[in-house]
């Protein structure tokens, strides 16, 4: 299943290039929605058997939706550094941020990007502080689906709703990451979430990001050094994950600086496209 | 006013050393809550004209209820590294955390710790990773009221609902300080929060943290680096202020620490006193 927000916070499922406007269908199960985590993904297991006959929902072609993010309400965003190592040297190439001297993850530790600063790809980039270095990061972002409390990265799987594109969008410098990566409309997601079932698996992902129809970034998720698995259970060796809860997988090298006017695409051949553009804030 | 939340979710107010259910009470005023940010925090300034009159709501002695976080949903919550001086010193004197070497506020940045961290005082802390030094830190918490986006230190105050007391626990390593900081309970909130027009300034406060019946911190907020406008003007110059969000402020010099079995005591006259315990997770 491929499930996204749209226009005016409508909840839509796609098929065969048509955004099905499930809304209304919807409204009852989320009605009834308590505990903790995002309402929509935490019913996700509920969907499939709802939306089997989707006639009665309006369908709206997809490339004339507005996409938001397909997670609305997050309760954390959590995101991995350093886990590509030819992303590593590149940096340790550039030294534009300090951070870089500690180079392997376990020692480095994962850190949280504000849920205030989450867009989708119609909602584009708003970019800050013009005199500073600010970069593209294109990554596999994956979806919680279930509360997960320091679990083993050989059940780790199990906790995942799905998939989406992202990118980690960063200032570079002193700051701590959980500063620079979090201004406002600097964690974009989407264009949708792909349910883990529809994927080969998240270590067999091709991602490509271009800027202005330049191949800029082309990274493989089996180069990741961590991957998702190991990932969960490093997270929720520290933290609950709740349903909704984002896990921003790191990016691949060939990262660099963004300007307004900017024409940002991100696609992987499971989980879609998604162009984003960049404007002055 | 001052105002918490205790026992089961209950929405409590304080008066004459009890605590009055106002959860019937407030229950239609927070049904109709829409948009950002925390439903409680949302409607404070609407708050005091509805309990004027205490009586129908169900009064408790204070020392008889379980104290929970004062604000139940913060978007995000915002903390403050090296913000007294002597604190600064402290730890480059004890070289427990890599990060110390950048001790300019303004160039190390604000840092984000999860909301899944957060409990109240009788919630406790749950400590884990026993063989890694890990450190209480007493703050003063501000509690943001209005949105708040690129704001002005002049008229930063205004935006201010009301402050807390707050412990940020911390284990000491290499790590981002929102990894080592984020662990489930780590952030304590508390006892209740004082709304601003009940203090002084948010610059004249003593805060103390005692453990197991001894003085460890005794910190004054006149001694901030960064004061707490200086700090909601920083903040909001990156990202968008709802509501809810928290800003811890830095701790002062003192910290030290915890083992299970602790028990902790932060006070401030102005804010109240809680006692927190440490426990093994």
């Amino acid at each position: 299943m491929k499930i996204c927000r749209f226009d005016d916070q409508r909840i839509g499922v796609l098929r065969h290039g048509q955004v099905f406007d499930v809304t209304e269908r919807l409204a009852p199960l989320l009605a009834v929605h308590a505990g903790a985590g995002d309402p929509l993904i935490a019913a996700l297991p509920r969907l499939p058997a709802m939306l089997v006959d989707l006639s009665g929902c309006t369908p709206k072609p997809q490339d004339q939706v507005r996409w938001l993010a397909p997670v609305a309400q997050p309760g954390k965003i959590v995101a991995a550094p350093v886990n590509y190592h030819a992303h590593i040297a590149e940096m340790q190439a550039n030294n534009v941020s300090p951070g870089f001297n500690i180079t392997d993850i376990g020692k480095a530790g994962l850190f949280l990007k504000a849920t205030s600063s989450l867009v989708g790809a119609s909602q584009g980039i708003a970019q800050r502080f013009l005199d500073r270095r600010t970069d593209f990061e294109v990554e596999l972002v994956v979806v919680i689906g279930r509360r997960a409390d320091r679990v083993a990265a050989a059940d780790a799987l199990q906790y995942v709703a799905g998939y989406s594109l992202g990118l980690d969008i960063t200032v570079r410098g002193t700051e701590e990451r959980s500063f620079r990566k979090s201004i406002d409309s600097y964690t974009v997601l989407g264009p949708w979430l792909t349910t883990a079932d529809e994927l080969p698996g998240p270590g067999q992902l091709q991602i490509t990001l271009h800027q202005n129809g330049e191949l800029r970034q082309r990274g493989h998720t089996s180069d990741l050094v961590y991957g998702v698995a190991r990932l969960i259970e490093f997270a929720s060796s520290f933290y609950t994950l709740e349903p909704g809860d984002l896990l921003y997988t790191g990016t691949p090298e060939g990262v660099g600086a963004i300007r307004p006017g900017d024409r940002l695409r991100a696609e992987c051949e499971a989980l879609g496209a998604m162009d984003v553009t960049v404007r002055a804030a």
